[in-house]
């Protein structure tokens, strides 16, 4: 059985491959980025203008110098916000100027009160930027059925604009006024050298499980001086969200209003319109939204493992990702994990549980990289030992091979803990 | 909106009417059935042959005086035990003998000597029987990725044999050596009268969220003295089903061994040809499978509340099902529940989750009959008194309408406890 190596390289697709020990988890700090790390022409900043009960920063704002490429994928949720239906509108685009994220409040089940109050927070945003409305993106998380503060809004708005910088202390005031229950912000970094001059992009994501009548949003931005058309843009982040952010689950609840939007200027001067400056690209995004995305289970309320669950054998990808998803799902597998089981039966269940079909006797689990099942049989092995490896480490991988195909998944889910369902149910609207 | 009553009668396809009154819960105990409630012609009976380390009772038989027309829907998991390919073949017929069920061990992820154990099974069965191995049904739930005890198991069918009979003490009997982590049995019994004559369904079933490595087996048997062809039977089966055990989720796994048998040996002198005698019989069956399948998720380890989920307004039945078990699935709902949150924002966000399409301005909730979110925005409510008659009832019924259709399901689940997480967290292989 080819197990993937739990801190070795693994492939993505049939082009990039994702070395997984550079992602330093559990995350409570994102990695302080150097001073070059951030994308050329783009400004930052991050404020507190009272929506939030809790005096935090609230609103953060991100515009880039010149007219960027922007490109966006949205929750399926039915029951979404207003804000995402306007940026669906609004992207893909070849002209946006900013983002405008307000936290705290979700302006989602708000009735048409909300859409007015979305529309209002794109007009605030294009006045204070001397801009068109029709440029501007809005992502808004916090408490929904609730409507907005508009006045504290504007104020926000307002004050986001004038405090608009290009330091990494900017980036970062901006990664901190999207947070809602995260224990800290999310960030990563990534660049690439293409014929001598180096493209950049840098990542900001949110989201945390779930809190009080608020869904776990999950917001992410990525910022980049690549030159990019927008239906390349849209293209390859749609592949790279299938791989990173829609690879994650804390409870598989998508959320009124997840978004990720990937904002791309061109003031590189490297020459990126030949195809091997896209894939490179495409890489470094993948890289760089597979370590965003992680850090969200790995912040999961409650969370004591990250459990990673890497499918292979499977006839394609899109199998791969059904198992992948089914067992990340599953309540059972969760807590033999959260107790440090090397618990074979759930795993091989939540396996079958698909429409994929695959010969039993070809599938072979391990944990860790400790093989506990092979072709449709439990098989001896130190079942104290890898009990207490599962117990000391933060992360558990789970590998497993349905059959000889070319398809393979990578999923992230959180362990399912006590802890989790006291935070869950203790709370009351 | 239209809420269907949390006691009243409600609507299950186009023409039964299921009394949800009738159903006592929470289940510890069965209903103790009249000495006529059983069918005419069978026996049955229950056994201690060793398989439990406890010393409970763990082989169980069941026996048609006549040739019966046997039906038998199965677990869909691809990793699944050798009984259940077994019963594939032997099922629909139109001449099974008898049922051989062993609890305990469920012969499962077994590989060959786990196959030809269990057509040893077969073999002993008929043996003591003096029939034929192909008129006979296996049913096996314990531990998996064990080796049956063959010795045990043959001297278990043997007396098993001896001690058939056709009391309720016997049914009892019978309805006790299925068990594995059951409370306690569960069995439900229904008839229904036509022409003058009386035609008589008895079932049993064993399922309580899962232990060890075993996983969750839903066992379910039903006997009847109806006269049906194996078609109509299997048919009919088929649609209960879709109606009962398959709208009823724990922690969402389908097990290696899940079986639901229908034995109908035709003895009842009622003239039961006509279609108005098959809609009788339907309704009855229906009646009967909810009924044992409800005490499946009121009996989940660690469950406070049993959580019952009827959509309304979708366009089809279908779409109904799809968004209620969406609902059934979401931890985030499980956990507000086990805390007597009325928690609209989790309710409506599981709701929008699938790929079923609804005008939000048309989605309405209610909890035990209180409105909380109508026309796709919350609603005024007492939540403090709603939260009291969540937390001193056992049963909580979410009311959810999505449009103006004909479409309407009903599932039910467990709520998700710390004491769920506990116990399987805490029990390691």
């Amino acid at each position: 059985m080819q197990h993937g190596a739990t801190t070795g390289s693994r492939h993505y697709g049939n082009s990039s491959t994702i070395h997984i020990e550079n992602f330093a988890l559990p995350v409570t700090e994102s990695p302080k980025p150097k001073p070059d790390a951030l994308p050329l022409g783009f400004q930052y900043s991050g404020t507190t203008c009272g929506i939030k009960d809790s005096g935090k920063p609230d609103i953060a704002l991100i515009t880039s110098d010149v007219p960027a490429v922007a490109a966006g994928v949205y929750t399926q949720n039915i029951v979404r916000a207003a804000s995402i239906d306007w940026n669906r509108q609004v992207t893909p685009t070849d002209h946006l100027k900013a983002i405008i994220i307000n936290s705290g409040n979700a302006n989602a089940c708000t009735g048409d009160q909300g859409s007015r109050n979305n529309q209002q927070m794109a007009y605030q945003t294009a006045n204070a930027l001397n801009d068109n409305p029709g440029n501007i993106c809005i992502m808004s998380t916090g408490i929904i059925g609730q409507q907005l503060p508009m006045k504290c809004i504007e104020k926000g708005i307002v004050q986001a604009s004038e405090r608009l910088g290009s330091t990494v202390a900017d980036f970062e005031s901006a990664s901190e006024a999207i947070l809602t229950t995260d224990k800290g912000t999310k960030t990563a970094f990534r660049s690439f050298e293409y014929q001598g001059e180096t493209v950049r992009l840098a990542g900001m994501a949110k989201g945390a499980g779930m809190i009080g009548p608020n869904m776990a949003t999950m917001l992410g931005i990525v910022t980049t001086d690549m030159t990019l058309t927008p239906p390349v843009a849209q293209e390859i982040l749609k592949r790279v969200a299938d791989k990173s952010f829609n690879c994650i689950s804390v409870e598989g609840h998508t959320s009124t209003n997840d978004a990720l939007v990937l904002l791309a200027n061109g003031l590189s001067p490297s020459p990126v319109k030949h195809w091997q400056a896209i894939q490179l690209f495409t890489d470094a995004l993948t890289e760089l939204c597979i370590e965003l995305a992680t850090q969200i289970p790995a912040d999961g309320e409650g969370a004591s493992h990250l459990v990673e669950i890497c499918v292979s054998g499977a006839a394609c990808d899109q199998d791969a990702d059904i198992v992948a998803r089914a067992v990340a799902m599953s309540n059972l597998v969760k807590t033999a994990i959260a107790g440090a089981d090397p618990n074979w039966g759930r795993i091989t269940s939540a396996t079958g549980l698909t429409s994929v079909q695959f010969p039993i006797k070809q599938l072979c689990v391990a944990i860790n990289t400790v093989s506990i099942f092979e072709s449709g049989q439990p098989v001896e092995f130190d079942a104290a030992s890898l009990s207490k490896s599962m117990a000391e480490n933060f992360r558990t991988c789970l590998d497993i091979k349905i059959g000889g195909g070319p398809g393979l998944a990578t999923h992230w889910t959180s362990d399912l803990t006590t802890d989790y369902v006291k935070f869950n149910s203790e709370y009351s609207t």
